[in-house]
């Protein structure tokens, strides 16, 4: 029977997995460490399983008399709206937190992280394989995310090639879905929150840079079948994502056909926001034989639009049966 | 009156800065922090300045009741034979340190930071001027020094955008001169060591290989110039080495030819190796007028040279005044 750490258990991604871990039958405890910076008690307050606990606090002090089998290291902000707010934080809650996860793994143990396509940069190759050295401006306004993923993965694949520690990174292109803060400000949910609210969907630039979305239930997927599998061959960082690339403008004109009366607006680029991103999957596909992110963003979007719906609608009709 | 604080004072450069600190008279302490993993307490122990105190440990563990006016973060080992060796200590030299070190910088302090040319990585373009992006494999046996300057860059001038700190950021191209360790483990002083010891010099790889070699003195003007001046108006990382690109193997020559008997061995090549790496100065031109890293290797090496042999000689002369 093993423990199993969350970091970032309470966040959009790391809630979904938890509900994943919590299927597995090996397993004796699942401790989630999340400080509810981006995170949110309500994604996992559905489970009523007893082996999860939940910890509020930093990852990087985090401390227990445990030693854990498995961890999975996904404490982050990942909107630059959130990241750019508080930088040193990301770097503490990356660099720092993995640093001391670190020291709570048991020997033989399995460390998981969820690194992220930003380690590419503005990508002058593409589609880009794992291989690509990224173009990433280390002083820049996006550099506290970027390279804080950076320098955790490198830290995870010295400790592997000095220690044998077995090492699991993904790099994640977008992700949307159920469970995105409403306020977290990435396209989709911008997009569908501004449409359910306001009905201005503002688009940065001219919507031309384009993005691969993945669907949060194929991403979760490709997660799992990575981070479960006991044996594997490939020892480097793997790209989970879809690989179909849609530019962002396209994906607000969709949302705007779907909500009527909603309109685009064009806002300033946001600074160096990458022109185009999409996975290379060459490698996933050998490694996740039948792992696929199939779920194509017009059905994506309308899953994550009808969660929305119920989340917007939800409080506020609680409010008028109270004033009823 | 100034509290300042070194990290890494004992180590090759850093005890050059701490003499010609002490050179100020407008400095109350002088404190250097220092766990002597490469540094070397004799490299200071010349110094009687009571202004001067030596802190053995850890900069990510260091606390201090005092606060600090500057702070001066050299704290990392830059040889790859000693890096590779103990990369996750790296990271949280570098990393962990400034996390920790901008706990202790006074409000209205100034941080400054020893980065390193290797965030350019195995450029493409040649020179590097500081906006370069560079080419560095993030998961590659160099990351863990490479990747934490690169972070810990990110780190301090998104502290800079969001807290105003005053960040002095240097990008060091190859440094060598006297106080080298023996045992470092870089081109000059170990072609130095080996000519006056085996007589063989190792080159790895086919030494086509060009680095730009800035002697000590030259490059510890510019920090001096770079570091101390009260107003800049330059707010990004700056180059700082000299720009004259010499291959490895014009090296191991030059210091062949110096030692009567001495010889050149290939060896495989170092894993990821740079090719080629010279800075643009354009900026530091401009930002720090006069200021020229201008002793030719010829000259630079022959100091060095003499230095070495002084050191290498001493022990063995004091071995033999004891057997005398």
């Amino acid at each position: 029977m093993r423990n199993i750490l969350v970091s970032g258990g309470c966040g959009f991604i790391g809630s979904h997995l938890v509900d994943r871990l919590l299927g597995r039958s090996d397993i004796d405890r699942l401790v989630v460490v999340d400080n509810l910076w981006t995170g949110l008690r309500e994604n996992i307050s559905h489970i009523a399983d007893p082996r999860l606990t939940l910890e509020v606090g930093d990852v990087e002090a985090f401390r227990s008399p445990l030693q854990f089998d498995e961890i999975l290291h996904l404490a982050s902000p990942a909107s630059p709206s959130w990241y750019m707010r508080e930088p040193v934080r990301v770097i503490k809650a990356n660099v720092a937190g993995a640093l001391n996860l670190l020291t709570l793994l048991k020997p033989g143990g399995r460390f998981c992280f969820t690194s992220t396509s930003e380690v590419y940069g503005d990508p002058s190759v593409n589609p880009q394989p794992e291989s690509y050295r990224g173009s990433v401006d280390c002083t820049g306004p996006r550099s506290s995310y970027d390279e804080s993923k950076r320098c955790t993965e490198a830290l995870l694949f010295e400790a592997q090639r000095t220690s044998g520690i077995d090492v699991r990174v993904v790099r994640l292109f977008n992700v949307y879905g159920p469970r995105t803060r409403v306020d977290d400000g990435r396209a989709v949910s911008n997009f569908i929150s501004q449409a359910l609210t306001t009905g201005v969907l503002t688009v940065y630039g001219d919507g031309a840079q384009s993005r691969s979305w993945g669907y949060v239930d194929d991403i979760v997927d490709g997660l799992e079948r990575f981070f479960w599998r006991d044996v594997i061959s490939h020892r480097g960082p793997l790209n989970i994502g879809n690989d179909r690339e849609i530019s962002v403008l396209q994906v607000a004109r969709y949302i705007a056909g779907l909500v009527p009366g909603s309109s685009i607006q064009h806002h300033p680029a946001m600074p160096q926001d990458p022109t185009n991103r999409r996975p290379d999957l060459t490698l996933a596909r050998r490694i996740l034989p039948g792992w696929e992110a199939g779920i194509p963003y017009e059905e994506g979007i309308l899953r994550t639009l009808a969660w929305f719906r119920e989340k917007l609608d939800g409080p506020k009709a609680c409010a008028e049966d109270a004033v009823s």
